[in-house]
């Protein structure tokens, strides 16, 4: 069955820092004419990054467009045209101060795809070398750590709402668990 | 620690039918002002719907933002104002012709907290009665039905890249372990 709708038009509606905004007129697959507004995102990543002891690092922030501090694995935007395994090694040492070793790549996720392009990389990997965290100049973080069940509690109970958290949380449970 | 940011300032730029956007200027708790982009979007529910012989409805729908078919859990946008639970109720109906009864509440997700104001309520249900399916004017969407286990295989096999879709799944599999 074909669903694909064909972009007939493009209209920019906004270009900033993070996102554009456009509006497109689409032809659906029963020819009839469909309004779609588009966010462009570059797309990001989040790394799992785990320590000898077990325990995961995790990073506490506000989210201004949530009116919420929120705890997260570490993340961050992919510049124009960068590897997604590039950009989880640099961000990785940037927010926690630890590079990461012996990567696992699970995929990416759609967070909101009926109007956004954004995808997150998921990627859990080791602690490595201690390197020194750099922050950039906007963001304000907590770095903590927890073990995977007390943040799958977490997400159980209702505590950790961020999307990414939650697919990457629960995919390395199912990871470890499909090795036994 | 503080780590809220203050909004001074809220500049729209676009009104849309799904989304709007506005550029803020905030106050940062050291008393800096920063720069924020914000997509207000109304939020939306997403409903796992069981049959009796342990499969979940499912959708295919293309997503035009992502250029690409994706399957997911039955999912729709609040109407302002409306509780989720009754977005849920409704939405079921209109995407797969059944009601959900047995409501089982797991929390909302934070798709994208860095820049989008978006929310998704995710809800499990058992099938109730067929009251017939009615879609939007520019919805087309395939229904199929999958047991749990198919879904964590695709979402482990990297076919399944839906958010709240990964999310639910593996809250509905934590959930159903710990009752036992």
């Amino acid at each position: 069955m074909d669903m694909i709708e064909k972009t007939k038009e493009k209209n920019y509606k906004f270009h900033g820092k993070v996102i554009n905004l456009r509006t497109d007129q689409a032809i659906a697959p029963d020819g009839s004419e469909v309004y779609r507004e588009v966010v462009e995102h570059p797309g990001g990543v989040a790394i799992a990054l785990e320590d000898e002891d077990g325990t995961f690092f995790m990073v506490t922030q506000y989210r201004y467009a949530q009116e919420k501090i929120l705890l997260e694995f570490p993340a961050g935007k992919k510049e124009a045209g960068e590897d997604p395994l590039e950009t989880a090694k640099r961000e990785i040492i940037e927010e926690t101060g630890y590079e990461g070793t012996d990567y696992v790549y699970f995929g990416f996720i759609v967070p909101t795809g009926a109007y956004d392009t954004e995808t997150i990389e998921l990627y859990y990997a080791k602690k490595g070398r201690f390197l020194g965290q750099h922050l950039d100049e906007d963001e304000n973080i907590n770095v903590s750590k927890m073990t995977l069940d007390e943040i799958i509690d977490g997400i159980m109970a209702k505590k950790i709402p961020d999307a990414k958290t939650i697919a990457l949380a629960f995919m390395i449970k199912a990871y470890k668990e499909r090795q036994q």
